[in-house]
């Protein structure tokens, strides 16, 4: 019976297969996730990764529908596999904002699936590390956010030669869209089209750009010109504070594709660019109010880090570390009589905390001494008599015999 | 918008309405799960939230589907979100088995759904700890994932006061029925209704168990002796030796529900009988054989814990922490001047490893000091210039003046 295509299998390493994924890289992402997002005061949420269909139709209409994973449910429910974490944040901070002081900081490592037609090796779920920031509508939120996340990157080794933040504005596009005389119907549709510039063919840009009154030079010399609005340069400064000036750079091609985004967008990009984009994120001060049907009005902005690209960033750079088994101490039970002493032995190891590992039945004493080799363990116990116990340390190969309730006082 | 009837939201503390979940509560459970796991030497691993029906029907019956959350992917798949994960595992371990020594040890922490019809506070999902070991048939092993099993509830803090594991056999069920001139054809339905013994108004088990031969005396009898057979006689003196033996009872009326399981079976309760199972288990010889489609076969035990009902004891006990915010300084910004040189304060500090807050946009002092208070941080600290940081300690009411990037080491 094989999974699903589209969906990943993840075992502990060292990987049986190519077809799969590790468990232990995964782990280790979300621990890096959660510790930086901890040390910025971002507390951790969750919501359900099936939700009310029209939660994600509401604000992207329903084109978006094709790409889901809805059905009926066994209650006539029209439901859905969530493609993103914002409008359930939306839902959440909507509902119970008033016992949170502002501004809110969370995040969530949500996994979220699309329904995709399949080409070869495009993934149907991935994890996403998602943080937002809710009910501050000063530009030191958005600087606040986008250190976290290049803090976040860095957390993983990754450097400023590796990466950049490409910083934009909707509010710069809008104001170039106004004064280029755009009728305010199309703007969405324009955002689009820049959005797509970089994929498109260019024949194909210009004849959409012209039926709206734009001239691709027109747009050329906006992206080229790169001059911060008021609000990217304060940005930019709050940043340059930090000390993370070097992981920023004005880049008016990126746009972002959702509906809901407001005002500064982002997205980090691996500087060689051999990647997708590694986050993205950015301002959008109405969602809140479209979810909670005018009930709430929240300014907030969030960016979203998925696993996969960061996979394979952190595995290009050679960052991602060697996980092995992570066993402390393998007991010996060299002589059957001992096996009762033997078994408490290692329960008062695991009970000091150390991993513990011994052979459930009966072994040859060569194959137990491969069997903790293998295991990599930087100790093997094995008890001498009901009282006293050898402790081998593999790497000094010193040996000591202790009294067997002294026994974790001799690891380290 | 709502979230599904019997979907959780999970909040950061402290909660702000009681009809939803503490994340800091979620995620200790999911610490404490891990961490217990890892010193026994399991590993963990995933697979996809989504699996395909037939995995789930293969061994349970088309029964089972009404309570799947079950339909038609967009590629006229027949697909269900997990209702548990040992079919997952059993299709991954018979996939890449020859890669893994024997034996397997591996844990995951999955979150299950079901479709039940709705009752008052029903839930459709919750998380499960499982623990399987794959690969050897000596009871050491049963003995070994009955140890984790106790080992984790202890991690919470409960003792052999407050539960127990209820140690039976289907072996010895199997005998019982043999003797007693049962049908094997009727045997799984036998099990179903000793399962169900408890639940069941006694006239409607009677009726069934007599149709098969049967008399409610001599089930209740076999149920009284609790006479434990040899196997579990190992398994008794194997907790014995690690100083376990309080933590089980021999008790047959415990049977399993599921059509797998082929040998021991176990359940965790609260000794008061106040709650549902907290966690249940045991071996199923014969299912990576079946998931397989024969291909492999080892023989596997293992156990669920579910979080909802360990939740709810742990609370009863009094054994949940206080989850706080967990902001270790708040860099106070009193002078907008120095905005920029705290900036890097905040930066260097969390670098450092620290859980920094500070405010975003200028504020009063006395509210600042306040919102410090609130997030019960342990220092406060300011810059006094652009060169000297002023460190106070809130317990201790101690204050020190130290170079800005000796900071750090003024801390705990």
């Amino acid at each position: 019976m094989e999974r699903l295509p589209g969906f990943r299998d993840f075992y502990p390493e060292p990987l049986p297969h190519t077809d799969v994924w590790s468990c232990d890289a995964r782990q280790y992402i979300f621990e890096k996730w959660r510790t930086t997002a901890k040390r910025y005061g971002f507390r951790e949420y969750d919501g359900p990764p099936l939700e009310p269909l029209d939660l994600f139709t509401t604000k992207s209409g329903g084109e978006i529908v094709g790409q889901l994973y809805n059905f009926k449910d066994k209650g006539d429910r029209e439901v859905s596999l969530r493609p993103e974490m914002t409008p359930t944040l939306a839902r959440m901070v909507a509902a119970h904002e008033r016992n949170y002081k502002k501004p809110i900081k969370w995040f969530a490592i949500p996994q979220l699936f699309r329904y995709e037609r399949q080409q070869k090796g495009r993934l149907r779920e991935h994890f996403q590390f998602n943080a937002d920031l809710v009910g501050e509508t000063d530009p030191a939120a958005d600087a606040e956010l986008i250190a976290l996340l290049i803090d976040t990157l860095r957390a993983f080794g990754l450097t400023a030669e590796d990466f950049v933040i490409r910083l934009s504005s909707r509010n710069a596009w809008q104001d170039f869209f106004k004064h280029g005389g755009g009728d305010t119907a199309h703007e969405y549709n324009f955002f689009q089209i820049i959005d797509k510039l970089e994929r498109t063919a260019p024949e194909e840009s210009e004849k959409k750009l012209a039926a709206m009154g734009f001239s691709r030079a027109a747009i050329n010399a906006f992206i080229e010109q790169g001059e911060p609005t008021a609000e990217l340069k304060y940005i930019l400064n709050n940043l340059a504070a930090r000390g993370l000036r070097d992981f920023v750079k004005i880049d008016y091609q990126v746009i972002r594709g959702l509906a809901y985004y407001t005002g500064v967008v982002f997205e980090a990009f691996d500087r060689k660019g051999e990647f997708r984009a590694i986050a993205g994120g950015g301002r959008y001060d109405n969602l809140v109010k479209l979810i909670s049907g005018d009930k709430v009005n929240l300014p907030a902005l969030g960016f979203g880090m998925g696993d996969v690209v960061l996979l394979e960033l952190l595995k290009a750079r050679g960052l991602l570390p060697k996980f092995d088994a992570t066993t402390d101490v393998f007991v010996l039970v060299e002589d059957e009589a001992l096996r009762p002493v033997s078994l408490k032995l290692v329960h008062d190891l695991r009970a000091a905390g150390y991993a513990v590992e011994y052979p459930l039945t009966p072994a040859k004493p060569d194959k137990q001494f491969k069997r903790a080799q293998d295991l990599k363990v930087a100790y093997t116990a094995r008890m001498d008599s009901d009282s006293y116990v050898r402790i081998r340390n593999l790497k000094t190969r010193e040996e000591v015999v202790a009294g067997v309730s002294d026994a974790a006082n001799h690891l380290d």
